[in-house]
C-alpha cells in the first residue's frame, strides 16, 4: 500500500522543546531577578510529562489535555526549584505557553514543504489542538490538519492515538507512516499497523544524550533528516 | 475582546461547491456516454444535505460524518436521475470525492493569507476532517487547523459545533468570529456568543439565487469579500 499520509511526533522530532522552554523560563525568571538553571528547569518540567500522562493511560484519571498536565507539572517544578512564591496564577498561565514557542530543528520546515507536495502531513502528538495550532504558527509548520491526542482523547503510545488519526483521514493504518525520533513511539505505531520512519535527534536532551541515538529496530525508513526522508519516500515510489 | 481566531463556513462561503460537483458529475457521466444535466444533479445532491443532517441534529440518528451522508445522498440522486444502474460501488465511492475538489472563490486564498498573518484561521464546516483536509490541499486553503463537525461530532447549527471549535482553541466564544455567507449559520453562532461576519456569495446557487443575497441582521462585519473582511478587521483593531 502506498503511504498517503505522514504523521509526526512533534516534541523532540520536529521541535527542540528543551531550548525553547529553557529560553522562556530564562526570560521569566530573569525578569524577577531570580537565578535559575533554565535548562535544568526545562528538563525537570519535561521529566513529569510521562508519569502524568501515565495516570491517564492507565485509566486512573479521566482524559485532560496536555496544557492542563503541563500546568500541573509547572506548579510542581516551581515548587521543586523553590521559586513557587514568585509566580502568581497569571504568570504561571503565561509561562505555560512556553510549549507553544519551540524552535523547529533546521531541516524540519524545508523537509515538510517537500513532503507535503505529495502526501498529507499532520502532527500526531500528545499536545492539544490549541497547543499544536499555536506551535505551528510560531514555527511555520505547514500541517494539513492536526491529529493525535487532541482528536483521540488518548495519549501515545495508547493505540487509540494512532488509530484515531488514521480514521480521521479515512486511511488504513498501512497507508499512514509515523515519523518519530523515539523508538518506543514507532514500536507502538507499528503494532497498530502503521508504517514507520525514524529520524534521530541526538541533541533533543543535550550533548550528553544516551537514548534514541539510533534505530533500535528495522523501521521502514531510517533517515538522517526530513529532506532525506522525502528522498527515501520518492525512491520507494519508483520501486 | 479581541478576535483571536476566525472560523469559516466552507461550502458556499469559501468554495463553489455547485461548479465543482457539477464538473465531477459531468466527467463521470460523460465517461459512460450518459446525457445528464450535471448542474441539476449537483443541486439535487446538495438538496438532500440539510434533511439528512437534520435526522442527526434531531437525535433520530447517531452521528455519522458527512462523507457517509454524501454517499447515501449520491445513491438517492443517482436513483432520482434514473442512472443508478450505471455506477458500481467503486465508481460511487470515487464520485463521492467530488466534494474534495471544489474551487475556492477567487478572493478566498489571497484573503485567507492576509487574515492568517494576525489570527488563527480554521474551517468550521459540517465536513469531516478527511474531507476538509483534502479540500484544503486541492484549493491551497492555508488553514491552521481543522475545526467544526469533525471534532464536535455535531452538525451546525447545533451549538456544539461552534462551542467545541472555540474550546479546541482554548478561546472564549467572544474571541472567535464565524465568517459565513449564510445568515442562519451566523445567527446560530451569535446565539453561542461568537462574533459574526457576513460575506455574500450571490452565485452560490447560480444566477437565479434568491437566498442570502444580503445580511439579514446587524452582523459585526459585513464585507464584500475576504480581503475586504481583512481590511475591516484591521480598522477595528485601530479603534
Amino acid at each position: 500500500m502506498t503511504v498517503e499520509a505522514l504523521i509526526f511526533d512533534v516534541f523532540g522530532t520536529c521541535v527542540d522543546w528543551r531550548t525553547g522552554v529553557a529560553r522562556e523560563v530564562a526570560a521569566a525568571t530573569a525578569a524577577k531577578g531570580l537565578q535559575v538553571d533554565s535548562v535544568a528547569f526545562a528538563d525537570a518540567w519535561r521529566d513529569l510529562y510521562q508519569p502524568r500522562m501515565e495516570e491517564i493511560r492507565s485509566g486512573g484519571r479521566t482524559y485532560v489535555d496536555l496544557d492542563v498536565l503541563h500546568r500541573e507539572n509547572l506548579d510542581a517544578t516551581l515548587d521543586g526549584f523553590g521559586i513557587a512564591g514568585h509566580f502568581d496564577e497569571e504568570e504561571r498561565a503565561a509561562l505555560n505557553h512556553a510549549w507553544e514557542k519551540l524552535p523547529p530543528w533546521p531541516d524540519v520546515v524545508p523537509g515538510l514543504i517537500r513532503l507535503k507536495a505529495s502526501r498529507i502531513i499532520a502532527p500526531c502528538s500528545n499536545g492539544s489542538i490549541a497547543l499544536m495550532t499555536r506551535l505551528a504558527r510560531y514555527g511555520a509548520l505547514p500541517w494539513d490538519c492536526i491529529l493525535g491526542a487532541g482528536i483521540a482523547r488518548a495519549y501515545k503510545p495508547d493505540p487509540r492515538a494512532y488509530l484515531a488519526s488514521c480514521e480521521a483521514l479515512k486511511l488504513e493504518p498501512a497507508q499512514v507512516m509515523l515519523v518519530a525520533a523515539h523508538n518506543n513511539d514507532l514500536a507502538a505505531a507499528r503494532a497498530c499497523g502503521l508504517k514507520t520512519a525514524f529520524v534521530a535527534r541526538p541533541q533533543e536532551h543535550g550533548i550528553g544524550q544516551v537514548t534514541d541515538l539510533k534505530a533500535s529496530s528495522h523501521w521502514d525508513i531510517v533517515a538522517a533528516d526530513f529532506p532525506a526522508l522525502s528522498a527515501h519516500l520518492d525512491l520507494r515510489n519508483h520501486d
